[in-house]
């Protein structure tokens, strides 16, 4: 912090705290009820905000949801799916470590929200082509991860199978969070972790 | 058609057209949209219906709602994913005819809408008890069923495995329909069925 900055008034600070709050009550509302079912009014009240401060970050409802999907969904995929894996002793060990991290965390939540990269897919990637790309943006950076990974491991495997494999555990990663969701149950979680497992030893 | 009916004005027979009309249109319309962004105004447009008519067959737009799970994306899934397994001459290449026909008709298609069952087990699973309800009971019949298969197919697997595989199998093929919608690509079904063909023999 600059001298400069400390002369000033101490709301100055405060817009990159507001910006950040916007952020995160708005990737959880989305993430609760749905892009379409939050209103920007819903995050203004629930950020504590006002329509103006919003509207001085955010300009519209869509640069506030692409600036969730970039600096919470992705942030959050990278760190509770990507790192896992690319720190394991194996691809199929951090593969597990990852499914059943998650389904510990349901089970400790008791409500099963999903995963946001999914959902947000889903709601979102044919309603609009920026969020459409945004969301795919992340899919691949993720299946990219585990392909590279899954090389590392056994560079005998042919690359089409590892991008194969990849792809096989992200959408089992994704479909079994909607099944838990429906179910309100980590089982599906598990059930995918144990058999993934078997596949990749 | 019974000499009585014939006897009635004809529009005495068109309730239960009307009824088929609304449902169709709101299966059409939830699975492009969304729930929450189509409106009833919407469904009573598309369909060429009256308010009245619509409120005749469906008191609330969540009756609307679970009768289209109910009466629609519960049978398709059935057509699409259940019976060619069922019918298949093993598990395996059932599984592997459901998603290549999938990526085929996305592929005629254009443009991918994702799997209707995923969709709304997103979108709607926390938002109502009802919802979810309706929707896990889909995707438990579709579990169960491949579950059934896999283990007449290999009557020596454990019951568990077999559910879990079928857990596996549902899982990826809702997860790389959401990644298919993201990517405006049939590829991830394409990847999916080829590992899960290889795991499944």
């Amino acid at each position: 912090m600059t001298t400069e900055n400390l002369e000033r008034p101490r709301r100055i600070n405060n817009p990159q705290a507001m910006r950040a709050r916007i952020l995160d009550v708005a990737a959880d509302l989305f993430q609760r009820h749905g892009y379409n079912a939050t209103s920007v009014h819903d995050v203004v009240r629930a950020a504590g905000a006002t329509g103006g401060a919003l509207h001085h970050h955010f300009a519209t409802k869509k640069a506030l949801g692409l600036a969730v999907i970039a600096e919470r969904v992705g942030p959050e995929v990278d760190e509770t799916a990507i790192q896992p894996v690319a720190t394991a002793s194996s691809a199929a060990a951090g593969i597990r470590a990852v499914f059943d991290g998650v389904a510990d965390t349901l089970e400790r939540n008791r409500a099963v929200t999903g995963c946001p990269l999914n959902n947000l897919a889903l709601e979102l990637s044919l309603a609009d082509p920026d969020f459409r790309e945004a969301v795919n943006e992340v899919f691949d950076r993720w299946r990219a991860a585990l392909s590279f990974r899954l090389h590392a491991d056994r560079p005998e495997m042919d690359a089409s199978r590892a991008h194969d494999l990849a792809t096989l555990v992200v959408a089992s990663y994704s479909g079994a969070m909607a099944m838990a969701k429906a179910s309100q149950s980590a089982e599906p979680l598990r059930a995918c972790a144990l058999q993934l497992e078997t596949l990749l030893r």
